[in-house]
């Protein structure tokens, strides 16, 4: 048997409910349950923003999924998806001390996703979508997000963007180059690639290029999803076309969100100088650190725990929660995730940063207490 | 401010996450979340009842209400009826080790209600329903039992039905009166007094006569829901009419599932000798127990612990989803109902049995044990 499998049945879950109130002393279960209980329960029904005070709302996070998108492994289902959504509540509490629930839902409709979410909102503090199939994820994302007034965050496109973003603002300094003439090339236009190529243009990064199964993303082309076509006509600056071998060529930045190996030495030595390879897909990367590097890569980050320069969500969802719950905000906006971003690549100081350390260690415990930090500074900028 | 409100505010939540892996640790992590969290995806995929082993499904419980009868307090909505929801979840964890989950529905469309449980079930273990008003109730468990293969549990109904059966029990041996021709009357037909009669038919008690706010249920009646109307042919043996105080004259047992301060001296005093009344109408009983004691009754029981003979769910509900959960039973079943009624009923014994002391303490941690005990006993019987 595996080691994984073995730890799995050891734990019999990774997450389990505590209790917060000595229930076997009478007095105390007498305010906790009947009769005491009908008073909370009547100065909620008065006034349900007091449900953040009186009940566990103000913590408490769903981490929802269909299941159609789990890790690289695809369309697996509810049930074994849950052992990912036990993992990333865990991680809510271990990082973040965010009570996060993990809820994995049985239909692939978009519109039944949307309306079970919104039913249950009322329970929770704030809403993680997580593994759910592009481009049906966008839709649900916006409509939810208009449908609730808790803070809705799909960590496969936001936590992804902001780690990314952290560690190419790590590495351009390493680079010294400029956020504004960077080539960056973005393979994979799922949930992650979208936005992330959003986020570096929302952060002036202006010079991207998408590629996808298809080939170039470009202006004259047709694409599954608005948003997809939204990008087509603000990326690829020389509207050029062709494969991802010919989006690499002089490119500065080559990002992963895609498949294994796709990536050969030779396109990485066709890149700029001092390239930088983020081959963030799990858990094989779209080329191995040592191939990249071999091929004249002087930058390379994965999603692994096993290289340098670890790019995982993780440094990013539980701070990012942790600052909405507090500071209480309807929405998590990209100005939050940008400085959710900068607060990450802050972490490391001028001395430290070298190839093998462009962002904190995924385990780094500064980590969610600066996004948190952060993510409050830009909600109350706002405001 | 109120002490209840005051505990709440301290508390924040009755309940929160616990992690049971040590994800600070990098090997660990590599382990329970990627990359080693898609061999347990990948073997439940292969395997559904996996689940069970390597996520913590086989142990947790949905708690679900939609928010339309929480305590005797009515319609007051979904995050108002958190507070219940959660002591609920933290009884079962405090009492049974269940890790229970509590999820307040913002719909009363029992067609949406069903929808959305069934949607989530491949994430529990096991249904609780809770405080969803009758008749709504009786279609929406009726229909998910058939939708689900994890137990559905109407605590409202099956749990009372279970605790009232034990403290009758107890009460019978004490005034050595006899089940077969006991004459009961139960006040109430809503969820509880519907299940209460129904349990008790099943346990062959035959003499019990049902009243609710239109008087006496009687075998020419129409009534609003299917399950009334056959109550209705079992039950009012000599098919009398009339009102409360009516079924009362010679009655053996009172059993109130309806509402406050609806039972008047007289009414008792017109019961026979060696009265039994449980007033379980929350928080304020049917008639006060010093009124029912003045008026000749020999054993009273409220669903208060301020009082003698506390008759509360909370002795049932933690110690049948233990046991279901154990046993991994499909169904909880009128036979493990009954089972559980006993096993609480034999934890007093004939010496410790008095007219303050038919049933054992709610705070009795042998009580939990001994029902899950009886329910896989019960649900091996089956097999």
């Amino acid at each position: 048997m595996s080691k994984a499998i073995e730890a799995h049945e050891k734990w019999r879950g990774k997450i389990e409910t505590k209790v917060r109130a000595d229930l076997h002393n009478a007095e105390v279960l007498a305010l906790a349950y009947t009769p005491g209980v009908a008073e909370p329960c009547l100065e909620i029904q008065k006034n349900v923003s007091r449900s953040f005070d009186l009940t566990r709302r103000w913590n408490t996070v769903a981490v929802v999924t269909d299941g159609t998108a789990v890790l690289g492994l695809g369309d697996i289902g509810p049930e074994a998806a849950m052992p990912v959504m036990e993992g990333k509540c865990a991680l809510f509490k271990a990082f973040a001390d965010v009570d996060a629930i993990p809820l994995c839902l049985n239909t692939k409709d978009p519109e039944e996703i949307v309306h079970t979410i919104a039913l249950l909102q009322g329970s929770f503090g704030g809403i993680n979508l997580e593994d759910i199939a592009a481009p049906r994820c966008f839709e649900i994302e916006a409509r939810l997000k208009e449908l609730c007034d808790i803070p809705v965050f799909h960590d496969d496109q936001h936590g992804t963007a902001i780690v990314v973003l952290a560690g190419l603002t790590g590495a351009l300094r390493l680079v010294k180059k400029d956020a504004a003439t960077t080539k960056i090339v973005i393979c994979g236009a799922g949930a992650a690639g979208c936005a992330v190529a959003e986020l570096l243009l929302y952060a002036d990064y202006s010079d991207i290029t998408l590629v996808d199964t298809s080939g170039i993303i470009h202006r004259d082309g047709h694409y599954s999803s608005d948003r997809l076509n939204e990008l087509a006509q603000k990326t690829n600056l020389c509207n050029i076309m062709g494969g991802l071998a010919d989006a690499m060529v002089d490119a500065d930045v080559f990002i992963g969100a895609s498949a294994a190996n796709i990536v050969t030495e030779e396109m990485v030595q066709s890149m700029a100088n001092d390239a930088i390879v983020f081959a963030c897909a799990n858990p094989i990367p779209e080329i191995m650190p040592d191939a990249a590097k071999r091929a004249g890569a002087r930058v390379v980050a994965t999603g692994r725990s096993d290289f340098p320069n670890q790019i995982n969500n993780v440094q990013a969802f539980p701070g990012i929660f942790r600052g909405a719950l507090d500071v209480r905000t309807k929405d998590i906006t990209p100005e939050m995730n940008i400085a959710a971003s900068r607060a990450i690549a802050s972490l490391v100081t001028d001395d430290e940063l070298n190839e093998e350390y462009i962002m904190p260690s995924a385990l780094d415990m500064r980590v969610p207490a600066a996004v948190a930090k952060a993510v409050i500074a830009a909600a109350e900028e706002i405001r």
